[in-house]
């Protein structure tokens, strides 16, 4: 079957795989078989490739070379594979065997179809926002980053809370003690901030979502804000013991009289859809939506 | 001192006031020789002008007559009187009397000063967006009404939950046993869908609000939605005591089988400001977030 | 199989199936010719056996004549019978064809297994405390209540919200602006309270959860209290549209001034449990927890 | 003027302050003079005397020798001293110069009213009863402690939630992944677990509170639970980054595999209260409730 009109054919494919898991080789050379039967060009990624025994390619050489990656795991590893590939310009599509899969489209009993449909041209592309985080330190940026899920301020190895001052462009916002402040794309608003409390925010919406963690005041709710606000985080001065943690995955000392800058960025991530789930699908299903 | 360069003048100013409320007609003298004394006309509103005993001007005459309304009360007399005005445009301020004030910028004791710089040009305007709601029932529309905080969906005198279908445009999303469902614009993002556990979102911010009042599902939590869709709440066939309420003010019966519409309208209210409060100062002051 | 020793035997046996459910007659005849076959006597409620077109029982006439009753339903049926023989002192057991099963043990397909093993003497006994409810007009006792789940004191027809003022014995608590004031037992806390945000309350804890709805102050949290206080919620003399609800089943209008008070009463149910399942299994199942 | 009949004088007084806190070594002096001038002998708990340049009195050495702690500074100062006296059965007293004050009922500013008083024997004697925790490590207890407030367990350095079991006794009772567990005391349902989403439990009721911190399922709200059960936490063996704190003071590194039980203990601190405060009446102060 011809792919449809209109849309990209995906024909060369990274293959991205959970690490450290003893169902996700088995379903990488399933998956690489099935693909090569399809005629495509199959590129497995590097640290994927070790746990098979083959030759892999790395991130860096995927951009330019690769024009889909399929990411076999859950919601972690496709985080942690699409900010890899954002730069790149790779679209991606997620089969899961992890536990959680908002952006795993495609169970691992319908790997087959589910791809077979994508490489018929039956799927609908979403893009995704990222935004840029960097830490501030005494006037000089001392990191940046990208979050596609969320920034979070939290507390360090010690376990108390922390003190800091929420700005807005150069708008003071409000001073708080708590465990920390989550700043949540819309993708990011059913992970870590639905725990704390936030809301959903649908991923077409362009907005930031800032829920902090635990806050001491019972009345700092969760706040919806403008997409094109820097937002700032200062660290108290005194504060020894604040980490910033990215996705969920890089976790990062700050220092007291840190800023945690975070805003909407320029990247975003490509997400192939199959036709048949729409967002509101999956959330019925994962959160136990009434039928 | 002539007015700031660029923005209009107010000379033309209605006058209302809450009702049945005994500090209020001494206000609305106060203010009225006043504004007299600043050389402008002004149109007292004509169930506050029977409360002072003088003859007054109905909303109707108020569209094309009036550039500027004030309005002394809390945020309920601010919600009536914007809502009767959205559609002759006139800009609105409100001088707090009430209990509450998340829209009523200026308080008693300031009254005449924040008044003065108003006058003087020394202001900003506000746009915020109102939703039009209407009660769809057998395929005809059977009302249609306005929103600027919030259009409740809720249950009525038996005090049981009530059980409807949630839709976005053609789309289902859930089915839901709850007290009721807030559909709130970001101007209502303070008011009751605060209480209900819904976010707060910036009201420059062009999103609706969905939040669910006491859900019998707890994973049912706040979304937030594109502007342009149309929020559909289907009630269940067999609901017999369902209640449509509209920024707390108006109730009106609904049957089974009726679908309650509400998207984001044409009409908007412009808030006039005086230059020295945010909107985070009003949610720091009104929530007691931490300086 | 001879009962344990210790126990007692169930031979008179009350059947009372939900109303209006067409399911439901089918399972009581079930039910009937299978305790007749284990030798038992049954006594069909009145109006369900109206609905089986056979001769029933009165709940008065039960007290004194049954030794256990079974609910056929949901909890809302359990609810209403549960009160109905409380104070004939009837241990009651439901079997759930229900949307929910807090208190209903026994699935339907496991009837005759389930409902076996009590005969047999295979079952636990647990004592659930009911609250007193009355309302105090002008210093008089208007009306005396029984609640199993809780007492809500409630928003009526108009669809506003209610001021009422909080006391415990005769300490002022606060004056709070809301839909409303849950008053949950224990047993309670896992229905309408969990909905307006209480914690779930073991059901052996003697306590009472005061369970604020949508509350107008954000720290206005659900208090848990000693389960000898009187609580006392005085509804402002300005209301006119109140409710106090009774187990999401009696809506009774409030006046403003009237008093509504609840305590702990002296009237237990005892409920029947089969011995493979607890407390906690039946949250794990109802609320989805991770296994 | 006597003390009142019955209860006991207080004649022999510790004084702990703050550290390293500018305003408190004057507070101390102050408070000393007074004392003496009410012909009671002081004991200046050792570090703080060491801020004030005289010889001071450890912890151990003011069992069987004070009968009254004096401490001046905020909660977190109140539940090191508590801890720190209760095995020695010294009833405490709190001066508030900190930011919150649940257990510190005297202010600044009514420091030698309020000390007056309770010297004079007007006064009131709570009991609040302590937590033991423990963490069991390979079957061996590794660390003994006490919680007035809450045992949290809790992720540590990285940042990532922590997945653990939970059982209260030999009971199974769920398997959460999130930021930690909070077991309060009803001393400590006002404090972190109150952030976290748990109830305010009356201080006189004999309860444990259960709060999860952010957890990943919706449904898991917190738990009010039977006082004589051993809540048990075991970490996921594979965890590798869990912290223990209590009080909010001490952080002890756990290792994937322990149990940390906690259970209500047998110390409780005699909190001194002064007769014209009630609990509600800190709460209402405190949270800004209605009044």
């Amino acid at each position: 079957m011809p792919p449809s009109a209109g849309k990209p054919s995906f024909r060369r494919i990274a293959l991205i795989g959970k690490l450290g898991t003893p169902e996700i080789p088995a379903s990488l050379r399933e998956l690489d078989a099935f693909l090569k039967s399809r005629g495509c060009d199959t590129f497995i990624e590097k640290d994927s490739a070790a746990e098979l025994g083959v030759r892999g390619t790395d991130y860096a050489a995927m951009g330019g070379t690769v024009d889909l990656a399929i990411v076999v795991g859950g919601d972690g590893t496709m985080l942690a594979a699409a900010r890899n590939l954002v730069r790149a310009h790779v679209p991606v599509v997620g089969v899961n065997q992890g536990r959680v899969g908002f952006m795993t489209d495609i169970g691992h009993r319908d790997m087959q179809s589910g791809l077979g449909s994508i490489l018929d041209g039956k799927y609908s592309i979403e893009e995704r926002a990222l935004h840029d985080g960097e830490i501030v330190r005494g006037g000089q940026s001392a990191l940046r980053t990208l979050a596609l899920n969320e920034a979070v301020v939290g507390k360090g190895s010690q376990g108390r809370l922390i003190e800091f001052e929420l700005r807005l462009d150069d708008e003071y916002i409000y001073t708080l003690r708590a465990d920390g402040m989550i700043v949540a794309t819309p993708t990011g608003s059913t992970a870590y901030s639905l725990s704390a409390g936030g809301p959903i925010v649908e991923p077409s919406v362009r907005v930031i979502v800032l829920s902090p963690i635990s806050p001491h005041t019972l009345s700092n709710r969760p706040v919806v804000i403008r997409p094109n606000a820097v937002v700032r985080i200062a660290i108290a001065k005194r504060e020894q013991d604040a980490l910033l943690t990215i996705d969920g995955q890089e976790g990062m000392p700050l220092q007291g009289g840190d800023v945690v800058e975070v805003r909407e960025g320029r990247f975003s991530v490509s997400l192939i859809h199959t036709p048949n789930r729409t967002y509101f699908d999956v959330l019925r299903s994962k959160l136990g939506w009434g039928r």
